[in-house]
C-alpha cells in the first residue's frame, strides 16, 4: 500500500509569527523529503505548515471539524470533513506515524496525548513538556529546528517502535 | 481551494462479482474525468472502485473504520485512521459533493441517510429504495450503468442543490 | 450490572401534533414497564417521549449533538454532551437494546440502519419501509400503537436476536 | 432541567492499589454531596470510583469506548455504548461540569487537555502537571485528599468560569 510517509503537524489555529515561520519551514522540510502532511486542516501552524508543504509541491491534507469543507485554508488539497468537532483530533494522530507539534495549546495537548497512548512518536518544537505525580516524562523527543523536527518525525518511521 | 471534486462510493465490504465489476467501472470512470474517488476503504465494493480509480491514474482515499492501516485495502493511496467504527461513515459523506451507492447493506443505507440528510446528491446502482410513512422516496437518483452514475454525480456537483 | 432494559426512541425534531401524542404515550409506557429512555435529546419526538417518561417517573437520557448541555429539552434528566454532531446518532442506538422508530426523516433513518446492522431490533410507528435491489426488506417491525410498539420492544430484549 | 451536579472522574484503567482507594473515596464523597458521576466505565480508577459512589446510594454513569455494554465495570448503572475508541474520551469530559484526575496516563492526559480547553474546571490528585515553552501551566487544580478534591470541584461548578 502506502510507500510514503505519513506525517502529522500539530498546533494552535493562532500563533505567533515566529512559530508560523517554524511550521511553514516543517512543511517545506517535509514535502522536499516525500512525506504527506496531514493536519487539523484550519489556520495557524496548520495554515503555515500547509503553506510551506504545498510551496515545495507537497501533498497536503486537512482533517477539519466541522461541516464545511470552505473552512479548510487555502493550501489544504485534500479535505477531510469530519463534523466531530474536537474529536476530530484523534483522527489526526491515527492516520500519520509521526507527528510534529510546533506551540499548541490543550487542543494540541490533546492530540500529544493521544499519539503517545498509540505509540506514535511526538517530535516538539516549543511546545508542552509534561511530569506525571512529579516525575518529567521524557516522551517529546526535543529539536532545535525544523529541519532537525523533520529529520527525527521521518527517522522514527523508518524505525518502528513496538506498541505499547 | 480544491477544483477537484470528491466523489464517494459506498458498498458493501463483500458484494456479488457483477457489482465488483460495476465498482470498479464507475472508479476507473470517476478518475478518467478527473474527480477525487473517498471511501471506507476496505473490501468488497470499497476496494473494487480502488482498484478501478487506481488503473485509471486517479487518487483514492479510504476513511477507515479500526485503527490499524494496515487494513486499508491495496488500492487505497490515502488512508485516513479514525478508530472511531461505523462512525466513520459520517466522514465518507461529508467528505465529498456526490455520493454514488452500489448494492449496499444496512452500513451503506445509514450513508445514504447522512448524505441526504446533508442535501448531498446520490446516485444509485442496484441499491436501496426508501418509502416513509407509505409514500415513495424519490431522493436517490436511479442509474442504469456506472457511467451514467458518474455522469449524473458529477453533473450534481456542478450545480449544486440548495441546503434544505 | 444493568437489569433495566435501555430503549432508545428516534424520530425527528419536528413532527405532527399526532406524532407527538404517540411518542409521549411511548415515553409514558416504557416508564410504567420500567425501561430506561435513550433518545436523541432535542425537540419533537425527543421531548415528546422524554415528557411522557418523565410523566410517568422514568429515567431519560438524551444524547446532545452539540457541545451545550442547556441544549437538552427541558425533561432530559440525564444530557450526555457529545460534540460529535450527527454522529452522535451511532450512540443513541449502540446504547440500546431495542428502538422504537416514530415518524421520522434522514437522521433517523440513519440510526434505523446503524440499529439493523448492529442486530438491535427496530420496532416501526409511522416510518420507513424499505427495498433493497427491488426486494423489500421486512426488518422493521411494524406496531399500531405506542403499547403495541413497546410490548415488542420489551419483547425483543427478553429474547435477543442472535448476531448477524 | 438538571439541577444535579455532573461530575467526571478520569484515570487509568490500570491503577495502583492506593490510588484505587483514593477513587473509592471520592465516589463515595461525589454520592453522598449529591453529585451524579460520568467516566470511563471500565476497570481501575473507573471501577473504584463507580464502586465508591455505588456503595453511597449515587448514580454512575460510564461512557464505554466499545460496542459491548457487558464491558462496563460491574458498578455502571448507566452504560453508554459509543463504539468510538478512544475519541470517546471527549464525551466523558464534555457531559460533565468538572472533572477530578487521580493518576492516570496519556488517556487521561487527552481528557484533562478536552476539560480546559472546554473551560471545564479541573481538580487533580497525583496526576500530571505541564508547562508550555517552559513555563508551568497552573491550570489543574491541586488536591490533597479525595474530600478537598469533591469540594473543589463542586465549589467550581457553583461559580462557572466564563467560557474563553
Amino acid at each position: 500500500m502506502d510507500k510514503k510517509k505519513f506525517v502529522g503537524v500539530i498546533g494552535g489555529s493562532q500563533c505567533s509569527k515566529k512559530e508560523a515561520q517554524l511550521a511553514e519551514e516543517v512543511g517545506r522540510q517535509l514535502a522536499r523529503r516525500g512525506a504527506i502532511l496531514v493536519c487539523g486542516g484550519l489556520g495557524g501552524i496548520m495554515k503555515a505548515v500547509c503553506k510551506g508543504a504545498s510551496s515545495a509541491g507537497g501533498t497536503t491534507i486537512g482533517i477539519i471539524p466541522g461541516n464545511d469543507r470552505q473552512a479548510a485554508n487555502p493550501y489544504v488539497q485534500i479535505p477531510i470533513v469530519t463534523g466531530l468537532g474536537e474529536a476530530r483530533n484523534v483522527i489526526v494522530v491515527k492516520s500519520v506515524q509521526a507527528v510534529i507539534a510546533v506551540g499548541g495549546s490543550y487542543g494540541t495537548l490533546s492530540e500529544i496525548s493521544y499519539a503517545l497512548k498509540n505509540s506514535i512518536p511526538v517530535i516538539g518544537l516549543n511546545t508542552w513538556s509534561l511530569a506525571r505525580n512529579g516525575r518529567q516524562d521524557k516522551s517529546i523527543i526535543a529539536a532545535q529546528s525544523p529541519a532537525e523536527a523533520v529529520a527525527k518525525a521521518l527517522d522514527s518511521v523508518t524505525a518502528p517502535k513496538s506498541k505499547e
